[in-house]
């Protein structure tokens, strides 16, 4: 069983737009945010990853979404966070919105593990995932 | 052929986070004026849904994004949209983010047509797509 | 003695820009939530204001912050907020920002309350501030 | 005679909230492209600065605006930066925002020139500003 992490998020007047719904793009802010979120449930915020494997960034190969209720000012949502997958170098992560106990949006980010190119510390290399890092992923 | 319109963008320090690359969900924030963009390139801005079809907006249904190459700090890019199908109450619009003419990200909005719902002015509901807006955007 | 509303912060990835601080922009918009949160712990919410006053918004006349010191990716801020002055038909409003006990952003928002223009209900007009409303800010 | 430049902002929806004007921390985002934008006019881009006197930033050290006329989606905004002053490491930046040739905003920065800290370069630390960089804003 894979660990869940859940990030609590308070809907804004700002993160609405002028249909009174919130502007979506604030998801991916706050899937972003449940990301950073989720690994640091396990001990590894970017902070220990970077003290630890020199990992300097999870960039993103791919992300998507599908909304299936909109969200409006004052609503309190629950991201409810887990990793889907696990390949060599790159991790899923599956988002899932809650609303009052139903599914809002859902959404998935394909990330690189990335450390510093070692010929050129500008550009970023993805390596391969430390299997201890995986193994804190499984409860 | 159907249309395409192109948005510029530069891209500015707030929109790049402490990894000195654009924080990934700002692409689906200029995806959004993207789209406007090109409703607004065949002389369907939103205003003018709303006076002749009574459109309050065109809610996401689903949105994707592949990230092929970061983004940076003083960056000009061109967002070229055009939509990619129509069905009969929702179309889907495709973004190309082009970097100094190389691809960037390539993004997908799956988008409804709504109006008012008729019973509750506070909801929307999807309503088919008049022919003469598909027929605006093939040249 | 006046009510003061504290409202908890995370300092996020995507509110850091490439210098590794929050981007200034971020505690306005902290402020703005700040004032709804403030609000909202008297029982005034937005949503309440416009059903028993017909408010439409608190609309900023003037914004200014004192930046004391930086704050980080992971940082827990505390944002407290009660009014500095009222007016008759505008008020102020004092945010302090602290970071593990220490002041580390000042703000202070100046609004005015607004109905619609009954000639127009596309404009807004400040009002006189109801004194029971005042009176709900002082314990 | 100083250097004034001008910004072209479009205001997008995502801009605006659910009162239909934008939603005002966006402001200061665009000061600071404003504030960029000036300093790139003089051929000071901040990869200059850094390259030639080893900026690391021109953090805030007040910000302020206050709002004259609201501004809305599709609104063509030209915001005019020039500096209003200079001390010895500090200076302050004045934004006219313009909407149709009426301000609608005025803003005022207050940055530092900052350098890395000689002990710690974790640190930034304020230092003189060069008369040459002065002089390039003096026409």
């Amino acid at each position: 069983m894979s660990v869940v992490a859940a990030l609590q998020v308070r809907v804004e007047w700002g993160d609405c737009d002028p249909a009174e719904i919130v502007f979506y793009p604030n998801y991916f802010r706050w899937f972003d945010a449940a990301a950073h979120n989720l690994f640091k449930s396990v001990d590894c915020s970017l902070a220990e990853l970077f003290k630890r494997y020199g990992v300097v960034g999870l960039p993103l190969i791919e992300a998507h979404a599908t909304f299936k209720q909109p969200t409006r000012f004052g609503d309190e949502l629950a991201i409810e966070s887990r990793v889907a997958s696990w390949e060599r170098k790159v991790f899923r992560l599956r988002h899932t919105v809650l609303n009052r106990g139903e599914v809002s949006v859902e959404g998935l980010e394909t990330r690189a593990w990335c450390i510093r190119h070692p010929d050129d510390p500008a550009r970023l290399r993805a390596a391969p995932i430390p299997e201890e890092v995986v193994a804190r992923f499984e409860a």
